[in-house]
């Protein structure tokens, strides 16, 4: 095993993306001292109890101590405030980061408060399940996707390189953007996307005409595929609309235009143009298999019957 | 095994379903000839290669000849053409079905064609993939899936409890209701999330601030599940559109509001009822999941790694 890239990491916060690299940085020798820090006292100890740490802190402020490397794993809506408390505390060249899924509100509220003499290197991996909690990570949540890096200009190009060299390390590939950019792009490929699917849930669960039970019960048509989507953490989505909000509503404002288009294509019976954006939409799932960015296999490779069991199954009815 | 429920099906159409009814129907032995019909040369020529039937016709009222029990699996949109064509040539006594995912309009379109003397017991399994043509059929298609019968008033109840005992006998759950409530449920867990599926990835196709190609390269972000789902087959869902349009406006209109009312919260910072909505769609996850409907694994259970393989992988970079 090479050198580890680092001493010791920090990493604040300990949920699906914190727990995910704290086992990378242990299964692939990345640094020599895990340092684990989370505010509640009922999750650090479920991470103690999981191993995933060489030291466990309530306090950031100790877990930084010391560090060349400290990564924040929180809701975005809290990066500024955590900031501000462990900066006094930063030892001169440690290297700052973030996984946050929106990047120019984050920069905005971490980068005023970092002193001289440390490095910024925001990062966004693009990885993720519906679950969260230090019990949900696994080793295999980056690999082969990809880590979005968004350097402030000016940024020292070492520290970046490290940053870059830690993601690769985990398994990623990794891609440099502008701050700006990101968040666009963000928005149309995971932001609204996960907004639609919680609003068509929401939508599902409040009808009369419809009952809930028969919404699950006949869910498998295609309404289940989002109610994963709209499972993933609140806190976390709550606060990437609030702090992507302009981006967000840019890229909603043009899909309700499309849906608008649709709904009178429906109501004039205009198949020609829904029978033509079905073609085009096809072609789009094929490119996203190709890049391999999914799996080719039908319903997402789900088995058939595999923790499918309806209900009156065990009956023989 | 015991006897066979029909001496004679007549399969028409052989895509998905009908080729995942004909792999059923020869190994749960539910009838003794499969006679399978389409009117395209070429598709005949591949069911008749993968060995799904027991006869071949390019002529679906050669098919109907004789046969006690008529499938239609073709497109919604063809369905009374079809029945007015094979109506001459139904055997006195044969009970006709189809497997639609809109009853009202089918049923409007069908029925009128029906000679006395032939049931009728419409039928809608809710069951598929993103995949169609006769090579994408497979066995466990319906197992532990819900199939909806929607017999109009006045069906003989033996014909009933026959096509039900098909559906079981290919592994399907049965239920029973009206058309009219059929396709208010079809919907909202169907027909809405499709279209909104194939809406974004429509939207995303088109914009100009972001390339289709990083549109590709960043899907597993949440993008990548629409794409599954508007990757579905043009044709039949042009006319599943087309023919619940009622419905389908109805249920788009609450969506619309629904969603308009979330792009307010995200305009003014309204963190409390997006995180309310973000709690309440959580729940109904572990609905769908303790009904059986779906898999409780983290992204589908998709294998990390596995059909993922990101470009820049094979290089070693």
């Amino acid at each position: 095993m090479t050198e580890p890239l680092f001493d010791r990491v920090a990493l604040i916060g300990i949920g699906l993306i914190g727990s995910s690299l704290a086992l990378n940085i242990r299964a692939n020798g990345l640094a020599r001292h895990i340092a684990v820090t989370t505010r509640r006292r009922e999750t650090l100890e479920k991470a103690e109890a999981l191993g995933l740490g060489d030291s466990y802190h309530l306090e950031a402020t100790e877990a930084v101590a010391d560090a060349d490397f400290v990564i924040l794993c929180v809701p975005v809506g809290v990066c500024g405030a955590i900031t501000s408390e462990i900066a006094p505390h930063l030892k001169k060249g440690a290297i700052v980061s973030d996984v946050g899924s929106v990047k120019g509100a984050v920069i905005d509220q971490m980068r005023p408060h970092l002193p001289e003499g440390v490095d910024f290197v925001p990062a966004h991996p693009l990885a993720g399940t519906e679950q969260s909690g230090p019990e949900s990570g696994f080793l295999e949540l980056f690999r082969n996707r990809w880590c979005i890096l968004t350097p402030p200009e000016g940024t020292d190009p070492a520290a970046i390189e490290k940053v870059e060299a830690f993601w690769r390390g985990c398994g990623s590939n990794v891609e440099t953007m502008t701050a700006e950019h990101h968040d666009l792009v963000l928005a149309i490929v995971s932001h609204v996307p996960h907004l639609i699917a919680y609003n068509i849930v929401g939508t599902a669960a409040d009808l009369e005409t419809v009952t809930q039970s028969e919404v699950v019960k006949f869910s498998a048509s295609g309404f289940r595929d989002f109610t994963r989507i709209a499972a993933s953490d609140p806190t976390m989505w709550r606060d990437v609309f609030l702090t992507n909000r302009d981006a967000v509503l840019e890229m909603l404002a043009r899909f309700s235009e499309d849906l608008a288009s649709l709904q009178r294509a429906i109501r004039w019976g205009d198949g020609d143009t829904l029978f033509d954006l079905f073609t085009r939409t096809r072609a789009i799932r094929r490119n996203v298999i190709e890049a391999g960015q999914d799996t080719a296999k039908p319903n997402f490779g789900r088995e058939p019957g595999n923790g499918e069991a309806a209900p009156g199954e065990s009956t023989g009815s």
